[in-house]
């Protein structure tokens, strides 16, 4: 007897049927780019919009509802029975970084349309709306500032964020937010397309970052929480240059005393690593000064760059504290100065408990394997989480990181994720 | 009674007097620049000849005989009893640095022609010939060549070194020695303005490019040896890059490594520096790559440079085989390849036993405190010790280092210097 079978409620049969739409989606997302090809959907360029084009042409097939926002974000809305309770949102964003891949962003659009399809397919009205979200410029690479889309949608865009220029062509965001048919000086004044209170909860699909499923050998992971984070961008260690035959007690090596303070923080997170505490310490950047250093110089500056990341505020409270105290150290012992600049940070995004069980339990109940983990990466999701929104997170495997044309994702794995979001929606809404 | 007057010679006296023509000398040599405004003698540039002018002027005064060579080296003799023997040549470089001091080189040319002028003074004529030699271009920032007057007079300037370009105005070498009164060809050619074999010894004053003499408290120091090292001037660790939140176990982080080899060499000198090792490593270039690094990216490139100097042949050997080692740990923990790429290396340059006793004799002689002390940096007498020329040293207690405006020597301790000197060519050619 095949348990299988027998437990396999109709939605599994429903989203396998989709499989040729998630290809052809994904076809047509890639413009004709082959796999392994690099992609650019380039953030409120032609790229994107393009993107766009795409979901919404399927989501006229589907006979949904099309929007659009000031921040010309796309809304496809399934209506549900009751049109003024507050809906669920599922989406992600449809850019990518330049000469990346075609899952980072878009899997999370096409997995919400397969899910309403299937709402669809099987007849269900949802008790209240439910709308797939494409939101625009989630990668900050372009222009440097984080969540555009959703935090326009959500009017949270910091002040002075539309001035921001993009970093290989210097125009400003108000402009191309113009070109894509929105409409910056709404953003400016901070209307909300989306009022926090006025939605149920947000779900975003999102291929996973590393490889932590492709490890575990599971299709797909119920996400816990998105990391929050301490920046200090420019980090300054200021020693002495010297003559490169300076004996060591009278050196002031900013190379030796950098060194010395990013091992120690390595140290650090090993140490908690050990101790099963999720978090990442990564010094992106890391140069001495061009203009005066050389292989004969005793280097006396040193420039680096810092991302602390973990899921609990305490931890990254810790975690400040033990690096400020091992820079004292490194001060000291290495007679240099430690100058860490302008702070930035960005709040823990905490997945909704409510929301990750019953994820569980649809996953469970659809006999896919799943993990509970936390995401590696920062997403759209946090925004919605900081303007009150209860939020879950469904993430695919995907091999080879992100962010290059090498990242990949089966499309069974994706269709498994969209099952668990499709069961999950069906049990919120029948 | 005084212990002091009755055993001084008549040699401190005379190196006494001649302290307003030292002051002069400098004075002149700094061509009106303040003391603390930087000195820009530039290696076959205005700067330098100004330089040659300056200590040939005070050469005529003297009746020595002057002499230039292919390189546009200034040799300045004092005849002595027999011309045919080998001769003794003291001197230094007269180049600096770009905005560098006024003594790095030219302590020791002036500290030539006093002991000379001691010699006219007190009517000794040596049993051979005395040179002052005004080196050129020791100072390899401009060419990027070292030791250019000492090898090119030595007859060992590597071929293609005429072709060097000046590292501000792209033209060559050859073009800078003919404009000095040089002659490029002959230098091409081989043609060697000095015999080995017709050299006794080289005497080198230098200030000292450390300040170990500072910490000592003493004026002085005999050098024992200048130090050999090997250089790997582009060492690439080969990584990934990666998303930012990528888990430790996963990442293959070059910032992570490079930090971990630099620390551990470190380590490798303090244990040595603990033993009394002389030696010193030195990282002076460290560059992740600014075409793919960034604050939100795990580093997957770094670029580092290395140089390691040390006395002992057999302790460069031991160091480099221990770095090695440690690359491979690095290799293996951090998931990287470490390419050392192109190698260079200069042989150590060790000083005559004979002549630091008979320097430290005459130190002792002269109730002058001194120590031996190893050469933190380069100096044209290792070209002359690479020939098979007898070497000997003299350091000069300086303050602040070298290369920089701040260097500072103070004329009583440089007196010292040129009586033991002195004293050392009296006992030697009487």
């Amino acid at each position: 007897m095949n348990m299988k079978a027998l437990t396999s409620p109709p939605i599994t049969e429903a989203v396998t049927e989709l499989k040729g739409v998630a290809v052809s989606l994904f076809a047509q997302l890639a413009n004709g780019r082959l796999p392994g090809a690099g992609i650019t959907r380039d953030t409120y360029g032609a790229g994107e919009t393009r993107g766009h084009d795409v979901v919404v042409n399927y989501a006229r097939q589907l006979g949904l509802e099309i929007a659009k926002d000031a921040a010309a974000n796309t809304y496809m809305t399934l209506p549900g029975r009751n049109r003024d309770a507050p809906k669920i949102i599922v989406g992600s964003h449809l850019d990518s970084v330049p000469n990346g891949g075609n899952y980072d962003g878009a899997a999370g659009v096409v997995a919400g349309l397969l899910a309403v399809s299937v709402f669809k397919k099987l007849g269900i009205r949802p008790a209240c709306d439910i709308t797939v979200m494409a939101i625009r410029a989630e990668e900050s690479i372009w222009f440097q500032v984080s969540y555009i889309g959703s935090r326009a949608a959500l009017g949270m865009l910091p002040i002075g964020a539309l001035d921001a220029k993009r970093f290989d062509t210097g125009r400003p965001l108000s402009a191309y937010v113009a070109e894509c048919g929105g409409d910056p000086r709404a953003i400016e004044k901070g209307i909300a397309a989306l009022d926090p209170k006025k939605i149920r909860s947000f779900i975003e699909l999102h291929i996973e970052q590393a490889p932590t499923l492709v490890e575990a050998g599971q299709p797909i992971a119920v996400g816990t929480c998105i990391p929050g984070n301490f920046r200090y961008p420019h980090i300054r260690i200021h020693g002495r240059h010297d003559h490169v035959g300076m004996p060591r007690r009278f050196r002031h090596d900013a190379v030796a005393a950098g060194s010395e303070l990013i091992s120690a923080m390595d140290r650090l997170w090993a140490e908690r690593d050990a101790r099963g505490i999720s978090m990442a310490i990564t010094v992106g950047r890391c140069m001495t000064d061009p203009s005066a250093h050389g292989l004969t110089i005793v280097p006396g500056k040193l420039e680096l760059s810092l991302d602390v990341r973990a899921y609990d505020p305490l931890e990254l409270a810790s975690l400040e504290a033990d690096i400020v105290e091992v820079a004292k150290q490194v001060e000291e012992r290495y007679r240099v100065r430690i100058e860490f600049g302008t702070r930035a940070e960005a709040p823990i995004g905490p997945c909704s408990p409510k929301i990750c069980d019953g994820l569980a339990d649809a996953a469970a109940k659809l006999g896919i394997a799943f993990d509970r983990i936390v995401s590696p990466a920062s997403h759209d999701a946090a925004a919605f989480a900081q303007a009150g929104v209860p939020i879950g997170m469904i993430f695919v495997r995907n091999e080879n990181g992100s962010h290059n044309p090498q990242e990949h994702m089966e499309i069974t794995d994706l269709l498994d994720g969209t099952a668990v979001m499709a069961e999950w929606l069906r049990k919120e809404l029948s």
